[in-house]
């Protein structure tokens, strides 16, 4: 008698196959799921491989144009950045596949969804509030917190001998002393021989991104074309070449941005958990998309919905990060953020070299930028003598604090 | 009879060469200021210029050491960027400038300061609420806010007119058609040709950083170490030389910041007084020293004190982008992230090539990072059946929202 | 020859009506306009005295509503409170009353508008800025902040000399030694004795608020109904009196509370130009609708997004002060408080009694309180197991941070 | 053979007597730690109480002065309260328990801890979090969290019997149906008839406030000094009366807040764990001692100091209520705040009346308030025609705002 059916989100890997095997051998019936995001994958051999291990349906969606639109769009409106420098590829990936999930799950009468997520990471938990958000009263099946499981499964010969005796097929070609994940938005890489915070990534670890010392002597030059606040179409200027829908738009300046090495970032970072773990990550599409939406956000922008945006945004960022994606909070926020994005519209040019991004100018109908207002040359409907009492008034406390103190510059 | 005596913030350079003249002309005795902060000058033939345009003193100050140790090393502490893009290269030197000229003003009997400063931009503001700050009594004069003189001189040719009638040295080169600030930490271009914020900037502007395109096709290797937030030693791994004292170790970045090209900006901001401009900036060793403090930063600094100081960062940088460094406000911020600092410990490597920055690796004796606890291959001091508990207690709320909404994860 | 027409902002008092032949002595057409916008005061008396000075036209406007529905209402929602305690009734109004001014000087053809604010207070910088925001080109005359008028009326004694040169009725009463604005929402006082802000305020200063040594000895008990985060009806529980429209509910929460003597404060605050000053406020019904909608708001809102929108709301608690009632931040920050009171919906029962609101009870379509979830006798749908997982992972970070201080309780 | 040490947090109550003999049955020594926080309690009994329930140890501690001067005052210092209305009486006494029951812990060599804190509420996670803060290693037993417990004591009946078979004493008065919990700052009211939240709290609930309806028809009106903003002396000013001991001061603060009904409030809260709760509270002497600091704090602070510092108020409350007096962020907050205290001094006369706090006035050697630059009729060191360059330089942004938006005030 089954114990119901439980919906796996399958990688196609070692890991996710040892998981389908051991779900059906604790009485469940299994339907594995894989979500196409970008990553570099083949897909029907997933397929036959998960029904040869005995997946009762096998579902393989092809999430990408989502993941651009309702995933990254998002992120790339917020400038979505975690700890100052983490653009969240993994972050907005996992909820984006959630969705799927628990769609699946609802449509299939599934009570019970699983993944293969370490007990120390983020993943599960973006995977698990999302499902929890959307779908309350499922039940999460997470191996690597059940210790069964992770007792019997303590490194990877286990899982190897594991599959070997269950006919799962075993990868052939040695494993990289490190693990990585990888989307249309980035690749990220951690564990193992990068445990160790001080040593040096090797050259070579880098899939998606060119190594600058070997990227073009030439730049590209790109522009980018915004409407509120996502790209609507991006102009090769040498070239010529356009794209304008969303996931053509990002697979382009995933392109551009890997040819010349964009996007590489090695930092240690505050996982919500409360440990710090070491990440190296490349997102060329994205850094290149960061840059350019900072340039025209401010170009369009009043100054102080700005400032408050800002602060929003980093709110933005860590519940991302958190696995927040599905809450009333992110929920509202994103609805500010894409408030704050009406006007964020016009072209921004830039050029893409050796693992640069340099901003070379930018236009819009929309602009709050008045060049005859701050021309140093002419007047523009200013008087400077305003700026007296604008500063005195300025002063008025500080003055006042001055005489409280009775400090001065020379006693300091 | 004198109307009083001024302290001139004087540059050397044409205008302040006529405001001298013109403050002499209006009835002051002027004490000509010139503050060394690292920018490219004669300084011995600007004080005889100033000597010789009938300054009564002029003093000539070399104000390096304390620029980086009490204005650039607080703005490093506090990762200071304002609108996420500039280090605020011109901000914190105008301080630096004002602390020494009331000094100066104060010392000499002086009631009057005077700038050469425009109407329009931020610097007259940063000036003067430092000058009001720490000597409220004194009275300033800018006459690129007093009609007679901006009437007067409307243009350059204005200024070189009166030159030439009151023996003003005028300058033999042609002038760039843009303006430019530089000082120890940066240059800064604005105004003229760039004031078309769609027209790129020529290759031939920048003169503290190399394009690029032309720089070394070897990376610089660094190491540098910080105690307090604060780089105390910088070393050249592969030739082994090494600097220690604030103003060694920040003229060294410059120079290998430079020679590859690192921190090129072109922005669009926000001024204070509420008008965009573009800018375009460059600021090689504090885009080095950012990078690097921001990754020594996070290793060793909690989480949760990290986003409070990251909040008050921000302000931070508000703040002496608007020119209030000398308000009661910035000295309670700068303590609190003085505070924060007290870990903030240990050696960053990075190598400088090709415009950019790459962190390679890092160590501490103050980390908290814990390689045991985050490792995936041991299970350190972590029960993975915990975050069971943290992620259903999280979701907790999420699944009152849902019962509420009544939304699902198909339907949205 | 005219220079021009005005729109005077009239209060039919001794300033304003001095003001009205001062500007029509000064060659202006003065259009008078005067705003009910719930203070006591004879209007028909007014007009009549404006036409009597010589206004080219008057405009007596019933704003009350509109003062209720579009800006009291906001305010309510974002529990609008500046620094901690004053209900900003002055501030609200303000920009109500520039609004229908721009109106009627668009209307007009009047290129000037005037008012009697004077020149260290906040009301000029309210007026003004919601003025140049709707009426950019509009030229303002304030002539308390004008040399010619400021010096020629120094005090009292010079208006009233003026007045009756002019034949400008004089107020026969003698006036109190403070001044006093008077709106549906409040009323404020202060200058005059209660400059000094050690004394204490006189008993009978208040004019609003019944003394709560006299008030009643039985509390009234309302039942408020919100919905989006606005009253829509208050009911006096014992009685059965009960009001719906916008201005019959605050008007009968203005009675209720004033007979009980709720929403007297007293304090020093901060002006936006940096001084601080001291005033006395009573906001009755105000401070009944402040207590009343935190509870319902905090009943059926999400606590993150609480959070969030808290934050939110003490930025337009300080734009509002300020006077950027009418400026894109303060519109988006509307935008996003209205957002989030979307579920704001229910009855507060409360009493008012000596001075106090007492919140009874409350209930909600909308709630996210979960009586059994909560409950500390059925275990609900949660598992006490969970929080030691949760407590366990939030302290993942506090004992890393204990290894390495090496502190200990006791050493503490 | 003992399986350890245990120290309880002891109440003498019903359930932690159970607890005790219940662990005893597990095998463990207990040694029983009653903190006197300032409840109504028989020690001595409780002492003789527990010895004979088989207490290895017994240890009462009185922490009242340690209390109020290392947890209340820094609760004053931050104005702290959580959701705008609660003011954190039994946050501020959990980690003031724990303190101590830490100390003994590592003083007696105890490996366990153990308390009587329910698994839904707050108080688990503030005595946990402190515990492990304070004492990585410790283990903790949280008996309402074990299944074991939990299922066999499913109601009061079960506790009582097991009671009864036991030797514990049994309550002879009947039990209010709802629990509370008090201590010198406060008492809360929780549970029972209370969790419908539309239900009236019973006029009897309250002990610490009188009723306002029958508190005396005379206000008292007290002086209260702070020094660092915390109060230094209390003087009743018509009795003469005085304290000037932070343990004297705070409990006559309490004798006057609850002679007079000052303090209560009826609110739903968030807890930490996610669920809304319906809590009642009476805190009369830090309801007076919050609007007292308050008073004195924006007289004497800078007005952007005070902005800074409300957000980080805002951020104590929260890491407070949610239990993490002991962390890092927590620290450094205390710190910034305590910074932030240096010049908050002075007198602050208020009188308290009815349930009602009235601020009367208030001196300071440290004010930054000056009546003469804010009066209405001396000018002051202030030009009032800087406010028109000030009112125009803040106008700029608005004006191009609006030419960009084409709005105007009759069109909106």
């Amino acid at each position: 008698m089954s114990k119901g059916t439980v919906v796996l989100a399958y990688s196609g890997g070692l890991d996710t196959s040892c998981i389908l095997v051991w779900l059906k051998e604790q009485g469940y019936n299994v339907i594995a799921y894989l979500a196409n995001i970008g990553q570099d994958e083949d897909f029907e051999a997933a397929r036959k491989k998960a029904e040869s291990l005995g997946a009762k349906k096998v579902f393989i969606e092809d999430l990408r144009s989502q993941f651009v639109e309702d995933f990254i769009w998002p992120a790339v409106q917020a400038n979505a950045v975690y700890e100052d420098r983490y653009l969240l590829g993994t972050a907005v990936a996992r909820p984006c596949i959630a969705h799927r999930q628990v769609e699946i799950a609802r449509r299939e009468g599934a009570q019970f969804v699983s993944h293969g997520a370490t007990g120390k990471g983020n993943d599960q938990i973006r995977f698990e509030l999302t499902c929890y958000a959307l779908y309350p009263e499922v039940k999460i099946i997470a191996p690597w917190r059940i210790p069964e499981f992770y007792n019997r499964f303590r490194g990877r010969t286990d899982l190897m001998e594991y599959a070997q005796k269950h006919g799962i097929p075993v990868p052939v070609t040695p494993r990289a002393p490190w693990s990585m994940d990888a989307n249309l938005m980035h690749i990220s890489y951690e564990s193992g021989i990068l445990e160790n915070p001080k040593s040096h990534a090797p050259a070579d670890l880098y899939l998606m991104t060119k190594n600058p010392e070997d990227s073009p002597n030439e730049p590209d030059v790109l522009e980018i074309e915004f409407k509120n606040g996502v790209p609507v179409r991006v102009t090769n200027v040498k070239e010529s070449a356009s794209k304008d829908t969303p996931l053509d738009i990002f697979s382009y300046l995933n392109e551009i941005g890997g040819k010349h090495g964009v996007g590489r970032i090695d930092i240690v970072e505050n996982r919500f958990i409360g440990m710090k773990s070491r990440g190296i990550y490349e997102t060329p599409g994205g850094t290149v998309l960061l840059k350019a939406h900072l340039d025209i956000e401010t170009f369009t922008m009043d100054k102080e919905v700005r400032r408050i945006k800002q602060g929003l945004s980093i709110r933005f960022s860590e519940l991302v990060y958190n696995g927040f994606w599905d809450s009333p909070e992110c929920d509202f926020v994103r609805h500010c953020i894409a408030k704050s994005q009406e006007n964020v519209e016009g072209k921004v040019q830039l050029s893409v070299f050796k693992g640069q991004v340099y901003i070379l100018g930018r236009e819009s109908p929309k602009s709050l930028y008045n060049e005859e207002l701050v021309s140093m040359d002419v007047q523009g409907n200013y008087d400077p003598c305003d700026a007296s009492g604008f500063i005195r008034i300025n002063a008025v406390r500080l003055r006042e604090h001055h005489r409280l103190q009775g400090f001065s510059g020379t006693e300091k």
